[in-house]
């Protein structure tokens, strides 16, 4: 028996005959003898829809009744998923983020989990019921529901996972798992059968839309497994950890793929996938005085407006020493009001033009086995010159190469580039996936 | 300055449209310089639309679900509201029935009220906020949320104006407030400006739908002054009160409309208003033994099955003395068990034979003054007799009398009836109301 979370998104659950199929689903864990929590999102459009009436009544909304009408699709997709669930007779409760004991900040939006004491929770799997949680909500010190913004729900299922001490926390979504690549863009990207946490987080942090970052930084923070798959079939997914495979979840997932410990160490392909993100803009900031200080003066004030900051390059024009450039990238929500700071401290700060692109796109190699492998910028880098695509910005982590490409050339570049590394699927998955490139 | 709460029902915020009239209208209130709490319903066909989805998942759905699902409708109006009434300028913040401190019993689906700690809204008005409250739901000692069944949003406000010591409820809907008789029967029915308490509750049980039987009752123990009135216009509706006229209020409703002490003892019209109901059923009970208990042994079984008896008819056949027959009447939802339950009796009682008749109608007479005036009955028979209307059962209270009738003949009833009482409008409702009868 193992104690496992099933987190539902909005497509899994978006009409009757979805919430049908994940009510199946979630009976058939129960009834093969486990603990199931299940957590899920607002159905479809739902969310969508509450947005546009709000904006039709105001452009300003407090966010303290926004979050009240947000959390409200939740509210009624888990009622609905208790109702279907106990249809198929087996006990189901719904609790809302509150009654699950989801306890967060203030900030209503963007609430973040400051404490989890989901009792309720507990005594109904001991019990043998099924808890079904409401996602992406929580409750305030001052008793008020709070949201806790973009991706909330998989936040939500990790928390109560890490809480309860789950063995897994499977994510279901509409696509298969995590993809070596965006299958729209590299139709012979292939599915990826294990990934690390750290390998993961990078992935998400560079554009990887199928997991959310906060939800990867808690399941990595409080060692939960998990395992992405989706809900419309029965096959496994991308399984997501780094401890060795829990022998007890040997009915859940076939043992080939949970992780052996092996795989963590010494026998991780070089590379696992590429991620893509065009959501960012550039920002160079030209001709600064070039002395000690001047970097931190221009990101004390991207910061002063709550801008994210990604790449950051800083160069000195061969022309004239004394002067200096700066370029970084941000996201595109946050450009404008960045401009603008800038614009506004251009005396404060002394600098010559402000240039701005949006037209940028960003590739992410990540792989673990990077740490132990030097020549992976350089094949990436011939890759990319291969097929004509200049490069802008440059950054990496242990097991992270990013580039800036022209928006335009973003495709090419990550078909080029997953060719290159031999990540192409070619018959079957297993074969690609043990992989050239080591 | 008046404390005032506002009830909006569902018609009146169908639609974002519907919604900005009536913060409109709570943005004036606050703006006369009133204290505002307004408890609002789910929008239009909200409910009907989660009561389809759950039927289509479901056929027996759990009860405590079924409240999570009904009150996020209450959740979104009041949130969009709340926002729709802040883009007025005027800050409003909302309020779920758990957070205004409305605690109930657990008894989902109809769960009454137990206790009222508005401590939030209290404070919030006195700050100068507008409190919106989420209608027909309160929470339970297990913190689960319960709504409060039907005309759970009346009851809502009116106990919410009952523990904060409200000047008036005010209780906005389509029509402009109670009438002599239903006009859609009655084409010449007139608005009636002011009712007592024990009328109100008297037309309510008896079939007037616009007021839930619920609220008036909390209204009459608690004494808080009733104005049903149209969220579609300025007009005056009708006031309900027990209690002389709060010099306070006079800015809010004509002089004229409120009630004067006099009103209520001397000059009070004979008969105020007739009500009708078509939703009754008739079981008769034949050829019982006529010996005592035998009526408590019919009733008692009755009140197993939860059966809401109205009214009772015993009579001896001359032909057999030591025979009886007994008739009542009760809710077309409640026959079909009744008429099980005694038909499994029927050693035990011992009777010839059960009579169902489904096509009965009730109407009737309501009003304060005929405590003092005795003719009221036969006047009453007098009409219907030369209408050629046939009585079936009668059942009185102090200030109302109520006849069966075919149902086929129930609309020809009320109009003559309303006819024979003077009660037809003629030339100004003042004229009228004025009244005969007297």
């Amino acid at each position: 028996m193992a104690l496992i979370v099933q987190k539902y998104g909005g497509s899994s659950v978006a009409d009757v005959e979805a919430m049908k199929r994940v009510a199946r689903r979630v009976a058939d864990t129960h009834d093969a003898g486990h603990q199931v929590v299940v957590v899920v999102s607002a159905m479809g459009d739902t969310t969508d829809d509450l947005l546009d009436t709000a904006a039709q009544l105001t452009a300003k909304a407090p966010e303290r009744e926004m979050d009240i009408l947000l959390s409200a699709g939740e509210r009624i997709s888990m009622a609905l998923l208790a109702m279907a669930v106990n249809e198929l007779g087996v006990q189901a409760q719904a609790y809302t983020g509150a009654q699950a004991g989801i306890r967060t900040d203030s900030h209503h939006g963007r609430a973040q989990i400051v404490g989890m004491v989901p009792e309720r929770v507990a005594r109904a799997v001991k019990e043998g019921q099924v808890a079904i949680v409401a996602g992406f909500q929580g409750v305030s010190e001052d008793d008020d529901v709070t949201t806790l913004g973009r991706g909330g729900s998989d936040t939500t299922a990790v928390a109560l996972a890490a809480a309860l001490g789950a063995d897994v926390c499977e994510i279901y979504t509409d696509v298969d798992g995590l993809f070596s690549a965006d299958p729209r863009i590299v139709p012979k990207a292939h599915r990826l059968r294990t990934l690390t946490q750290e390998e993961t987080l990078e992935l998400a942090a560079h554009g990887a839309k199928i997991l959310h970052l906060r939800a990867v930084e808690f399941a990595r923070r409080y060692g939960v497994p998990l395992h992405v798959r989706s809900s419309f079939s029965e096959k496994n997914g991308t399984w997501i950890s780094d401890s060795p495979a829990n022998p007890e979840l040997e009915g859940l997932v076939p043992s080939a793929a949970l992780v052996d410990p092996k795989d963590l160490t010494m026998e991780k392909p070089l590379i696992s996938g590429i991620a893509h993100d065009r959501s960012q803009d550039k920002i160079t900031v030209t001709n600064l005085p070039n002395n000690p200080g001047v970097a931190a003066r221009v990101f004390s004030i991207c910061a002063q407006v709550g801008a994210n900051i990604d790449m950051i390059v800083q160069n000195v024009p061969v022309s004239d020493p004394t002067l200096a450039n700066i370029s970084f990238t941000l996201p595109e929500g946050d450009a404008q009001r960045t401009l603008e700071a800038l614009e506004a401290a251009r005396d404060e700060i002394g600098f010559d033009e402000l240039r701005y692109n949006p037209n940028i796109g960003k590739l992410s190699l990540v792989g673990a086995g990077m740490r132990t492998n030097p020549g992976v910028s350089a094949k990436l880098f011939a890759a990319l010159s291969e097929a004509g695509i200049n490069i802008d910005l440059i950054s990496t982590s242990e097991i992270r190469i990013s580039v800036v490409t022209r928006l335009d050339d973003l495709d090419r570049a990550v078909k080029a580039v997953h060719s290159a590394f031999g990540l192409d699927a070619t018959e079957t998955e297993a074969v690609v996936y043990g992989g050239t490139g080591r």
